[in-house]
């Protein structure tokens, strides 16, 4: 039987970020990426020097983990990472979605697959100039197509300086149809490092003001609630 | 030609809270209230000792300044009070959405008005005991019949005290198919005296461990973004 890579299944707790904001949660962060962002907060799930942390598991344990960490009662799982759509979260997804569960998922759209389809929400959250990274427009489009049954999709955009505000500009030209949120980056990608509500606040309001001073309305933009809660703390 | 009374007008700046947290808008606040909450915040728009403060406005007039506001380029644009429910707005939304602006309203849930109807976003806060107000249920079903034609409804309850959160489940168990969001309160209500972000972290943080420990998962919960970026100060 195949089996996931997992770096952590976590919650409930709520979503902190972006389109389901606010949203109690339980979190099942697949370990690998095919990315390596310079401000990566969640490296424990990318770099191949954590792999003896992540668990192998097969989708039946990681549904197991979700119920018991749900009480049994329903309620939003998302899958992130590292890169969830370099493993198959199909079975999770059919068994979740069996139970009443709703499945949302975090990818940056740089690999499609075809159980985007089966998710209530496909948040596709392309990279900007200081991640390091360089988005395949092709490949993106492609998780979009893959994406074409699920119930929502949106595109989130981390931003941290005007090249990576104004190339969030021309994401949002070319794909004029997908809801936006952009948020502030968080410089502090050490989990040690305690971030003030404040900090994350001063970059939120820097990130309004470039928004409403443009009159650009089609994004939403919102913080990261949980590093105003917890600082960079894992497992909430 | 009949007068709106208006408190303030301002924006766009993004909605601090609720199912639109993080959205461009330009806010409408109307004068005048029929509740007296025990904690408003905004009683510059609610108590009569604050009436020529408020302008008396065309709807025409209010429009106008809108458009200025928002420099003509369709937007979000929430009517907020005081209970502007208590005033005919209708006419505004009207000429709003003919210019492809779309229109959201917060009102306590005690007024119905036909115009309801013509919102996309009707946001329903009834008050829970804290406010030391009672909730007329049924002036609440009159308002959410009066808002089918909108394009959403949803319920929003503010959240101070183990008393209020008890309330907002039995709230929510009235009305179990509207979407809710919880908030928890901003006890600071004197707009002179500074609101840290930490401060709001930690009231989210107390409602967030609530819900979750209660395994209570059909409630977003949301704090006040603008009480983060700005304190209570006004027209922000």
């Amino acid at each position: 039987m195949s089996r996931l890579r997992i770096a952590e299944i976590f919650g409930p707790t709520i979503q902190g970020e972006g389109a389901l904001i606010g949203e109690p949660t339980v979190f099942v962060r697949a370990g690998g990426c095919d990315y390596r962002c310079a401000w990566c907060d969640s490296m424990h799930a990318v770099d191949s020097r954590y792999r003896d942390t992540w668990a192998a598991m097969t989708s039946e344990a990681v549904w197991a983990k979700v119920r018991q960490l749900s009480g049994g009662r329903a309620l939003t799982v998302s899958i992130s990472g590292g890169n969830p759509a370099i493993q198959d979260f199909g079975p999770l997804i059919e068994m979740g979605r069996a139970a009443g569960y709703r499945f949302a998922c975090e990818t940056q759209g740089s690999v499609a697959r075809d159980w985007f389809g089966a998710l209530d929400m496909l948040v596709l959250s392309p990279k900007p100039p200081s991640s390091g990274q360089v988005t395949d427009w092709n490949a993106f489009a492609d998780c979009l197509a893959a994406g074409r049954g699920a119930g929502r999709m949106v595109m989130k955009i981390v931003v941290f300086d005007e090249a990576d505000y104004a190339w969030a500009r021309q994401a949002a030209a070319r794909h004029p149809d997908l809801p936006l949120y952009l948020q502030p980056g968080n410089p502090e990608v050490d989990p040690s490092v305690p971030v003030g509500a404040q900090q994350v606040a001063d970059r939120l309001l820097w990130l309004v003001e470039k928004v409403t001073g443009d009159g650009w309305f089609a994004p939403r933009v919102l913080p990261q609630l949980h590093v105003m809660l917890w600082g960079n703390k894992r497992g909430v």
